[in-house]
């Protein structure tokens, strides 16, 4: 039974419906007679410890419902990851303000905060519900099908290189882009979202579960031009080789042992960049371009999917359900039913703590360069339901007079 | 009176709405009952000096429309400017099929090859009706109040800028990004395109039309971060010095020198990258970020301006009109009236050829790190009637207890 003071608070790095959570938790909570207040915390547990707090119990549902529909946390955010002398912080500040029940929405970081605040509450009797709410665009929390955030951030990469695709197929040449997730490969494997027609890129996508192979990379490109004039290549920032070196360090050091210089590796333009030098000096292709689409994969205004707005309000609604009727500490997640339905069970915090999901096998090509049919159909009920279209020209030839 | 066979192609860098002015050419061509075909040139001129030529007669309305809410060239593009032999080429090709008016869409090196082949066909005494129809996410075509392309490559590089901000607010820092332009700053001002409340970046904006000059800059941002705890720069990839020499140029020189090292210059993430490192060494902020936003500002699927939609499918349809009751060769271009409505006139190719547009002074700041409000009310139309919107909290504070 959830009663007197609700805290929420927004964790990690912000997605496209990271309010609509925030949303869910503050309107379901106000449903509740015995709770008093919900509150918010200024910049995720730094707010907390600085007792940096806001009272949503006075924000409009209206107001909710706008701040849902705007990408990037609405309470601030932080990268702060607390140790256990920190989670004692946080409780301190818990307690003087007679917090009954602790949401924390973020990542498999923010899991864990929650868990060890629930921990420090129970060592001292103290009443405390700690409830995780899920959220991330890499797709990498376990257990869960997948992530509010995944979804709106996949739509911005299938979005983009629909359009690369386009681009591309008009001034043809080769085109990398460099897409967010070090570890798991789900936001860079999106990149084939709207592919439609035969010969419609991403035609090469490099996943961080795979070992990056520059030799077959080059081989991989050469032939995917040789066949259709043109290459386009989804590449994730956390390709490496075999030993777990991430490629960029590699490149940067041919660089260096070519030119006896220095190369910039902080940059976030240099991995697309160095894979395409590496393409000039290794084929005889002239037009090799590289983009890399940075912030704006998680935070672009005006693309998100209709079904992970439902689902991360969804998400935020259950986690004050779960907290309420089952009485105890969780983590809300996502499952699949159906073709394409979802349902949120309740786990233990420790379940989803400090865990990565990765791209199951299935999921990719034996020849590491591709995703498979199957990732395609877990993929495309998220995009959601407005689905942006592309056509083509029925290119019928005129007969040549001059050049017959 | 247009009659017989009119041949359209598209040139340079795609738009997200340039398949709108290829739909607006060939529907309002195949209402003429004299005109018999509308030809299509695959990849521009290049394809009419190869021959390679669809039918787009055989097309029907319905793909057409479908086709204009496609971004990026349909009938494919070229990067060939061509020269006097190569206009006597096109010439020679547009003579054997007998086609009666030339319909060029692309910049301002397309207007001149429309001129060129026009006087080719004067020489010769063939009867050749020669016309440009007005693209460029440059928004640099004299005469014109606007070109095609531009608003929906703003709408873009606008809506990437606001979610940047929210981003930006939730994890505050420095965040750069570079907007694509070497001459005219348009398109980098869009970044301003939706800021909302007075905190809201871009909070620094650098054109191509004023010197860039990095002890500024670091001042700039020095003072925005001390204001508002977080900066946010829009920069044109085509900044220079006083003598016109490229910063990025400058830059990889400083970087040199001091590490006796070699950098990429060519790379996409470059500029971006020396910026955020000489704020890195210049000041003691240490959170930098910067994304370069690449080809996604001209072929993104799925962001396009209504009212560039509606004005490029327009000038198609008016290229065919004034070719048809003019009877002269020329370029349409657009003016605008009220507040907001526009009108086409019929132009000399003369006019428009060779020459670039940049901003005016009026829509520049004296201090040439912003955009004047005059700015905003030229922009704010263009960007169309469905705006993506975002909104706060209404931040009401708990009083504090433990750190009273």
């Amino acid at each position: 039974m959830l009663q007197g003071k609700v805290l929420v608070a927004q964790g990690g790095g912000p997605t496209a419906v990271i309010n609509h959570s925030l949303a869910g938790v503050v309107l379901e909570a106000r449903k509740i007679p015995a709770v008093t207040n919900v509150y918010g915390a200024i910049h995720g547990v730094r707010g907390i410890v600085d007792e940096d707090l806001v009272d949503l119990t006075q924000e409009t549902a209206e107001n909710l419902d706008r701040v849902g529909d705007t990408p990037c946390s609405g309470l601030g955010s932080t990268r702060d990851k607390p140790d256990e002398k920190y989670c004692g912080e946080i409780f301190k500040v818990l307690q003087a303000h007679d917090i009954g029940t602790f949401l924390y929405i973020g990542g498999n970081d923010s899991s864990d905060t929650a868990r060890i605040v629930g921990e420090f509450a129970a060592k001292s009797n103290y009443n405390l519900r700690c409830v995780h709410v899920p959220k991330t665009i890499d797709n990498d929390l376990v257990i869960n099908d997948h992530t509010p955030g995944f979804p709106s951030a996949a739509k911005f990469v299938a979005s983009a290189f629909a359009g690369a695709n386009l681009d591309n197929r008009a001034l043809p040449g080769v085109y990398i882009a460099v897409v967010m997730g070090r570890h798991a490969g789900f936001l860079t494997g999106a990149a084939a979202g709207y592919r439609k027609y035969e010969d419609d890129g991403p035609h090469l996508i490099y996943l961080p579960e795979r070992t990056f192979k520059l030799d077959q990379f080059i081989a991989d490109v050469k032939a995917t031009s040789d066949r259709f004039g043109r290459c386009i290549v989804a590449v994730s920032e956390g390709v490496h080789d075999e030993s777990g070196q991430p490629i960029i360090a590699q490149l940067a050091a041919e660089v260096e042992r070519d030119a006896h210089g220095n190369v910039q590796l902080s940059g976030t333009g240099a991995l697309g960049d160095l894979l395409s030098d590496h393409i000039k000096s290794h084929t005889d292709i002239k037009r090799v371009r590289a983009d890399t689409f940075g912030y704006l994969q998680r935070s672009f205004l005006g693309v998100a999917s209709d079904v992970d707005r439902r689902e991360a309000r969804e998400v935020g609604a259950k986690a004050i359900q779960f907290a309420h009727f089952l009485d105890r500490n969780g983590s809300v997640t996502i499952h699949r039913i159906g073709h394409y339905a979802v349902d949120y069970r309740f786990n233990d915090l420790s379940d989803i703590a400090a865990k990565t999901k990765v791209m199951p096998d299935e999921f990719i090509n034996p020849e590491a360069n591709n995703v498979t049919g199957q990732f395609m159909r877990y993929l495309r009920p998220l995009l959601g339901t407005e689905t942006p279209d592309f056509a083509r020209l029925r290119e019928v030839s005129v007969p040549k007079i001059l050049n017959k």
